[in-house]
């Protein structure tokens, strides 16, 4: 066993116990369906899978807000992921379809935090719960920005405000 | 803004600051290479084909210890991921030749926690830092077991102790 | 060099000239994106993501003529891809938002043929085009079908038909 | 019913009769296993997993005649894949450790053709066979080059003679 101080470690939950609450609040709403691609062995959507489903949700959420992506790319900013936490509630079944709701979680610095759910297109279950966190780097550099561009700030404020 | 209590918040850092440090102890080592099919348009692996690597790992440090998924998984039972956190350190670049780094962390009641450290074949670099939390699922009942097998526990104890 | 007559190959074409037409006819229309994930370090949607939208038309299409394709699965009957041929004319830039079409292009025996055509939203593109043929599989028995099953086959002819 | 003239088409093949055959000559062989994330609902691994596995084999074969893939785009060269045909002839089951077998198949013009056949580490199944066709491009004129750079069809030609 080792001193395992630098390891990313989620605060302790019971899998038995404690099922978690859908939450309330000004979600983007990303519809997704658990094709068979998407699938395992075990008839249910790989746990990995949802990797890219919260990304999609996030980067439709930014252009709806008037951030598109690509464009932030070509002009030199790219927004990678540096931390990402997922919290797998229910098992999704093949053919389901599901909803990915993300909100941009506050802007701590250069860190900026995004919260997901992911459930039911009734509401009734609640599959996952996640949080990603991006820094801006310049790509010109390589380098993590000091601050935020101005303009990404800006909408991601909005994003914030609703 | 909601009430977010439940969705899953890794304990604060600051990237521009604290280098995370390689972890000495008993680890698995499994090599993989970047990959074309693993980068996205920044030239480097896409955050998400990590998960991939973290699995195959752990899948090849149970076989080593005489666990084999597959069988486990014909016998009846699955050992399905429940949580997974993951800092990104350093991006990796196209055809990097990596090595992912896993030990089982400890068994907490039937949650079965992995350890991971992604660095480079030269140990000078740590691109990755993550925890991989697994439990035990009754494939035909379809619900957690209240204890892990005998079998199971047995070979992932003597892997606790290396 | 072997004597390579069981290697699947394609018509020969040459990629300077010819350049292939968008055809007309009775499509099955499916909206993707070309999200971050989807691409490779070339900036462009890597080779082997079209496979997963290919797949996604074509159980949307399935779906929309009441064919649902995990209770097929449920049911017993399983369509396995055994054979795909794919050509790539134009790269897809990250971010671009494209229409995958396809239509059911004949039954022929047990194998079922679907036709694509990947075109930018404007039709003035064409990324790819793509056969891929499926067979019915017994999932008890494990093996092909000697026939489709009646319903399959009836709702397939549908789709014919347009 | 269309006019499909330009949808690529492999020549038929019964799957009910004439097993394809293992060929012989001078193949490249790239282990891979069928680790849970290459699987589907079905158990087995999912037709696009393959896709990496061609492209995994291909850049290790490249790299042991001297090309390093990752060099050859740095330099300004890529060589992205224009088409791809396979054919699915076994199912490979969760687990299973299967042999990749890839040899450069011959260059006709910028055409280049890698041919494949997957089969099982004791030589006994044949899962798939497939060939894949690249062609080289400038990065930055973003076009086709009218022929291939001197070094890559020295060693392509190398790779052929075996």
């Amino acid at each position: 066993m080792t001193n395992s101080s630098d390891i990313p470690q989620l605060p302790s939950t019971d899998p038995l116990q404690n099922p978690p609450q859908l939450l309330t609040g000004n979600w983007y709403e990303y519809p997704v369906t658990a094709h068979p691609h998407t699938t395992d062995y075990a008839g249910i959507v790989w746990h990995g899978s949802y990797i890219a489903w919260l990304e999609e949700a996030r980067v439709e959420c930014l252009a709806q807000k008037g951030i598109n992506f690509a464009e932030l790319v070509a002009w030199g900013c790219d927004l990678p992921v540096v931390e990402l936490a997922i919290r797998y509630h229910q098992p999704i079944q093949m053919g389901t379809r599901v909803i990915v709701k993300t909100q941009m979680a506050g802007i701590n610095g250069v860190r900026v935090n995004w919260d997901y759910q992911i459930q039911s297109a009734d509401g009734k279950h609640l599959y996952a719960t996640a949080r990603v966190t991006l820094v801006p780097v310049d790509r010109e550099k390589g380098k993590i920005m000091r601050q935020l561009p101005a303009a990404v700030k800006d909408a991601l404020t909005k994003l914030a405000d609703g």
